[in-house]
């Protein structure tokens, strides 16, 4: 698929802060040399974030050639090369920079949102990402995520209702949210209650909430929430969850499993530019 | 110092993909309802991001009021209190994560400067960042390496020389390298010329080279590289540096250390937004 | 509410294609002469788009005072002064014809908007608008038709999956549709399956879609889809519906009826600039 | 003709209002899925948007192909097959929309713009349009003004001197008015007066102007007003110009007759994209 | 005048290719520093440009307070102080090169363009600029011709028929020509007819012409096509004309005289800011 | 090399201030008539801004085919032709005029830096360009003062530290200046520093200034000053060089002359575009 406008602006937005006038470097070598290169994983890791890389050098010149070994989702071990240039050696040294930081990070978020999804694998609940995002990355790093093998939650806040406490104690009751949510947007929207307690659930519940989302609630809170909803909403668990809690959580039978460590701890994995001679 | 129109644009970025064609959900608050918030660390933290955070809610809704009781660079312990919001209730909530996405990536890059800028801090190293930092944040982030008291490198490819193998290979010979670079930029700009070898230090030396990079040296080969240099040009360690052995490049005698995990390794800090009723 | 960004683009463009290099009829007017007017409504009318007409003077001269004496929604007979403005003559006069433009265009909106939902108030039907609006307008002409009266069905592509007998053809059947629909998307979108046929219903119904759309059925057909369905599914009509027809479709028990014309069809109602000596 | 940019940048904001963050349905089809689509006309019309209906496409996706059957300006009976298209069905899916809109309210503004034509055909006069166009639509429309057979007035406050009421007064009368018009401005721009009354005729035809505008003057007046005027300047009559007094304006004698009904009150023509399997 | 849009997107452009990334000199001054500075003619010139020099400053801090002591054509001997500044002295010195930049060129453009006015002071021709501009400056340097004393010819190719060689050549006729110009533009603009022999002259005249460019003549051939034109269209003289032979050409009675000299070889007057103590 | 970013912009808006809404003469020609063009010096010159002629074309269409016999910084006699033009008549007419007035203000700049540059050619000093470019055309300037044989001194305010009066002035001593400047900057960029007097001179050496700027000085005291420094520093001249002393300053001794007149009175050299039938 290709890439949206918005990550577009933020590849010539990252161009742009790197070469600003120009590299001043660039200019020692030939205009006409050719240059080649692998792109190299140098540890363990599922790839992603492989359109980001193409369109730094698309925008940086359409000529350089880039293909790709292996597809986002892709998991390869250490010394795998995932990817092939070749084209003139100035551009190429170009967007080396920024094409690698792009990878190397949405590589990185694609590879912890793997292991979460492999520790909730054969459980009925699903892994999903949150807002804590990269500011400008959000639609690169939810991308990673997919490609990990985790879910998105909604893209922000236009696409999806998410009622929490401050809208509550504003409006004076759940059932005054909910109905006021419902009139107030296009009725292809779900509406999701946060609830801090079993009272609460009851209350969105009777609220006719469409998701049910358990802030920072014990497993075995969480399992009481699941046996009072019986199905009559989806469940989202969601705070404090770390890759030790995730297996309990997702076997106390709720929907879905909120981590913002997906994104917002995500360090960059190894991954080089190696230049063939 | 006002933040500069790159990294406005990027939270500008950053609020379209979070807020798309509206807040759905904000509608739910009575329209004139005030808010007041306060931010808080949650664990030890160096501060950095301010101006970021302040811009969020200056592009959301200038009437919203940010006051700081800290400063880019403090070093605050975990349950600090560092800012106070108030304003109009819908706006703070559209800003809010967007604006804690910033500040907790920013002071995590602080805070690690900071750890590695103390390790340094009685030699006569300074530990330098690179250009391995997340696309479109390059200016945040630097400035935030200097909030938590290491130093930058160049700004991206525009203002610095920096002489590595393949320009080398291609023009035949160091002073070749040199002296081209020279005559293509403008003399305000230092050269800077990477070596793998002693022997390549001895070249770049005699070429005139302002400064000298070790890559992927070690302490010991190091040592003997700042012996032959001997003041006539400044040296910048490179490559595997992390902080089990930053240290001991530091006693090595080099001017400057670059580390890449400053700005690809840092994590998001636990900061929050605590809502006042 | 202040007007999205993507509106106010619109408003640019629409000043840059109206005023381009300058005005240049507007050099006869002293520099400094001060000018006042009036907004009257010439026929009866719904009012909407005050915000953007509002826009318009402040992106010509902020200087310029503009008081509505009515909001969005208020339904005015003709000859009713509905705003007034004053300032400098020589940027009022480079406004008004953008601005009532707006004003008149987003008027004739909600005024039919009010007409539709005026005809179906007492039943449990809704009348929603389409995505049949004027390209660059969209966000204005969506709220129009709230401050008419109506609601909206979703705001694009991004906000509601709506799955079209050309999707279903591609994948074999209607549930796997649905199953790969809630894959690929947040769990907080609802998704809605056009359907041409009462066989077609059940299965959008077995499939578990949360909205079925009767696509161009006659009333009787609708009918016995909304016994079928019996509850267990958000049911929009949809397709030939128009005033004469719209009662009739309201009373056989939809929950949603979408008509094109709200927008597409819609003129500019008079309303005119009446300047004061 | 190629599209200039402003219609272009409105076409860019079309689709991303309606595509947004992305085509939550599209995803449910193959990404190689070829599709074929024709584009019929469901009613009589006369076609006009053509170039701006293929820019859409272009944006999308310019390897999808469109070929027009028609030109701009041709009148063709419903039923009428007027385009064909083919490519990748995802993103001829999110196009469709956006491109239906624009041809369907072009074609309609031609299709009125005929009609206003024709009725003048075999007199002395020419139908015109005015600056109560669709903000943002402004040459856009006044391109299917002209496929229609209607002419152009002034493309905006940029191109032509119009002199009204308010610059009279404030000036003190219409020769210093007509004299500092010229000062002011290029030589090749003609200088218009607004005229409410004979007298007001007299005065403008004494002080040199190119062009007089009759202000909604009745027939009898404005046959006056022609013999007044015998010649030595342009007249144009505007003001109430209906379908029903057109043809008797334009035998009084006057060169141009001024309709904002063609742009303002077009309303969207029935236009269809038909899927073929 | 409020500077327009495009005048103010090229002072951004400035700025960004002066400042880019920022000031690296700035930061040596205390960033409260306040300074106090003059701007001074150091030879005789007219003034012009002062909205641009303002703009600049707007731009980098609107807290810098400029005060322009003369107006835009104002004639100054040297030595004069022509506007005092005053703020905080660090963006003070960021704006200061592109504010005297802009200034000391528009204001050589004001200067030359005066002293081709004075030279036809008493005659009936006017002298007029040509779109031989700096691209990006057209209308900045239009405004310094006015301010100068001379007049503007058409903006660009958007606001004056100017027909030529090659048009008449591709249509046959001059006749055909300006039928043509006249059915497909707004009947506000007149239509320019370039001649080179007093044969043109006759057939452009013939052919209704509303002015009448004498191109490359002898001021003896220009007299006869004075003649023989005799008031039946606006004439102006074009090409060739210099300082030495401009008073001989306003003398053959033509209207206008177009010099490409008042843009295209104007130079930077000596205009220099002062720094106060 | 591709023209940067900025330029593309600039040329963008050009082309934007003289189209507009676009050409109303060109209609007159048949919509596919092709034109063949050259472009002839009509004086000696040096070739400069090749690739803004181009891009100009390729922005208004890019089939239109233009090949240049000459590469930027080829000194021609008067009467060569230098490019061929070829393609569809229309748009090459609507870029010519914008085209032309790049080509020659910047083939006017490096006919005079070739000048410049070859009056110092056998001495150890370069001619270096200022910050007094044409606000915009910075880069296109610098590119052209190279094609001419003239070095760039820096590009902006961000590659390159320069300090000068009240910088030391606001700091106490040119030693803190020194410090401070290293101490907030990367390491690559080297430090100048202002002088105007043999005392200053004095004090930068002792501050370890990398380069010493001579400012306004007598050729007998910049030898004076080129003696003290004794090749610790690169030495730049500066302030009043003319074509006149330039000679006499490169024969003292200094490395560095700068001279303003290189681009700020550079004047729009004679080049024209012939058509051919």
């Amino acid at each position: 698929m290709p890439l949206d406008d918005l990550s577009k602006r933020l590849i010539t937005m990252a161009l742009e802060e790197d070469v600003g006038p120009g590299d001043v470097t660039a200019v020692l070598l030939p205009e006409d040399l050719q240059g080649q290169a692998t792109v190299v994983a140098r540890e363990p890791l599922v790839v992603a974030g492989i359109d980001a890389f193409v369109e730094v050098f698309r925008q940086v010149d359409p000529s350089i050639d880039v293909s790709f070994l292996v597809t986002d989702g892709t998991e390869v071990p250490g010394g795998t090369t995932i990817a092939a240039l070749s084209g003139p050696a100035r551009p190429m040294l170009v967007g080396e920079r920024t094409a690698l930081n792009l990878l190397q990070r949405l590589s990185g978020v694609a590879t912890i949102a793997r292991r979460a999804a492999n520790i909730v694998r054969d459980t009925d609940a699903r892994v999903v990402d949150t807002r804590k995002t990269t500011p400008g990355w959000r639609r690169l790093e939810k991308a990673a995520v997919r490609a990990g093998g985790a879910r998105n939650h909604r893209m922000g806040l236009f696409d999806g209702i998410l009622i929490k406490d401050n809208h509550i104690e504003a409006l004076g009751s759940v059932s005054d949210a909910v109905r006021r949510a419902r009139a107030a947007n296009g009725h292809l929207l779900k509406v999701e209650v946060e609830c801090e307690s079993l009272d609460q659930v009851k209350e969105a519940l009777d609220a006719g909430a469409d998701i049910i989302l358990l802030d920072n609630m014990t497993p075995e809170t969480m399992r009481t929430a699941v046996g009072l909803i019986d199905g009559h909403a989806l469940i989202e668990a969601s705070g404090g969850i770390t890759f030790d809690n995730l297996r309990a959580v997702a076997e106390t039978g709720v929907d879905l499993i909120s981590m913002g460590a997906l994104t917002h701890s995500a360090r960059a994995v190894d991954l080089a530019l190696e230049w063939r001679v």
